[in-house]
C-alpha cells in the first residue's frame, strides 16, 4: 500500500478553506482529518477522539515537552496541538491527513514535517475575497476590515507553501488539489525510499562490474 | 494569454526521454522543443533556427559572456549551448519549452532560471533500466554498464529535481508529466506576479481602512 501524505491548508478568512476541505473529505475516502489535542473541556456531544483529543494540562505539556505535537499553539488559556502520532499513523495507513490551520502553525509543520505539502487558498483577487465577506452579511464592517488586514499579513508568506490554489470555482478548486498533491507526491523529498533503492541497486551494480 | 514554462527534462539514459518529448510535441500544441546554439558546422538538411542556431565560435563566446546562455558545454571542439532569448520568448508566446538535457545542465539552468520545473525520468527500478539497456540488442556489454555507471553518478542528483517521473508506461507517464507541469505552474516561485497583485491590493486597503 502506498504511503499517504500529510496535506496543510491555510488561507484568507473567506477564501472557502472549510468548505473545501468538507468536500473533499466527503469525496474521497483517501482523506481523513487531523485531530486535534486540546487542554479545554469537552462540550456536549463531543467525543474524545473525534473532535479532539481531550487531554489534562500535564499530560499536554508533557507531549510537547517530547516533541509529540507537530504545532501547537493558546486560544483564551487552552493549549491545542496536532499529535504527531496520530498523523503519522494515518498516512502509515495510506490515508492523506488534512491539517487545516492558520499560517503561523503551519509554517511549524513544515519544519517538524518538510515532507507535508502546503497548499494556500485564496480567491482570484483581494476584490473578491471583499465581496465574499461582506456578502455573507452577517460581519459588521469592523470584522471585515480585520479579515483583510489579516490577510496583508498572511500573504507576506505565501511563498513558503508549495501551492497556490485559487478558489474561484470550488469543483475546479478540489481537481486542483487533488492534481497538486498528487504531483506533490511524486516530489524527491516524498521518495526518499523509493531513491535509496535505486541508490542501492546502483551501488551493487558497481560492485559487480 | 498565460505564460509558458520551460520544462527541463533529463534522466537514465535508457529511460526513455526522447520517446517522452516526442511524443509530448506531438500530442500537445501547448508544448514546444528548447532549440540549441553551436558552434558546430551544419550537416546536410539541417536548418539554422530549426535543428540549431548555428553560429561562429566569436558569436558563441560572445553569447557566454552576456550571460545569453542558460547552459553551455563543449564535446569535442565543438560549444552546445540554451539560449536564453529564445527561450524566454517561447515562453511569452504561453508555450511550455521543453529542454531535455544531462543533469549537470539541468542544474545550471536552475541556477539562472529557477522558475525552470526539473523532471527527472527513470524506470520503475535499476534492474528494469538493465533489461531495456540490453532488449535494445544494439549495445554491447561495456556499452551497457558504461550507462548505468553513469545512472550511479546521476542518482546523487536526482534530489535536485522538482519531480520524480516514473516511466513504466508511456502514456501513463505522459499523463503524469502534464500533470506534474501543470501543478508546478501553481507553485509560489512560477506567481510572482499574481501575488504582487495581491499585496498591492492588500496595501491598497490598509490604506484606506
Amino acid at each position: 500500500m502506498k504511503k499517504g501524505a500529510l496535506i496543510v491548508i491555510s488561507g484568507f478568512s473567506g477564501a472557502g478553506k472549510g468548505t473545501l476541505v468538507k468536500k473533499m473529505l466527503s469525496a474521497y475516502d483517501r482523506f481523513a482529518l487531523s485531530i486535534s489535542m486540546t487542554t479545554r473541556a469537552p462540550r456536549e456531544g463531543e467525543v474524545n477522539g473525534r473532535e479532539y483529543f481531550f487531554v489534562t494540562r500535564e499530560e499536554f505539556d508533557e507531549t510537547v515537552a517530547k516533541g509529540g505535537l507537530l504545532e501547537h499553539a493558546t486560544y483564551v488559556g487552552n493549549s491545542y496541538g496536532t499529535p504527531k502520532s496520530y498523523v503519522e499513523e494515518q498516512i502509515a495507513n495510506g490515508k492523506d491527513v488534512i491539517l487545516e490551520i492558520e499560517v503561523q502553525g503551519a509554517l511549524q509543520v513544515k519544519e517538524i514535517f518538510p515532507e507535508a505539502i502546503l497548499l494556500f487558498v485564496t480567491p482570484p483577487s483581494i476584490s473578491e475575497l471583499k465581496k465574499r465577506l461582506t456578502g455573507r452579511g452577517t460581519e459588521a464592517e469592523e470584522v471585515v476590515n480585520k479579515r483583510i488586514l489579516r490577510a496583508a499579513e498572511e500573504v507576506v508568506l505565501m511563498d513558503r507553501y508549495d501551492y497556490i490554489l485559487v478558489n474561484d470555482d470550488l469543483d475546479e478548486c478540489m481537481a486542483n488539489a487533488v492534481k497538486y498533491i498528487d504531483a506533490a507526491k511524486c516530489a524527491p523529498v516524498r521518495n526518499e525510499h523509493f531513491i535509496k533503492g535505486l541508490k542501492e541497486e546502483l551501488e551493487g551494480f558497481s560492485k559487480g562490474v
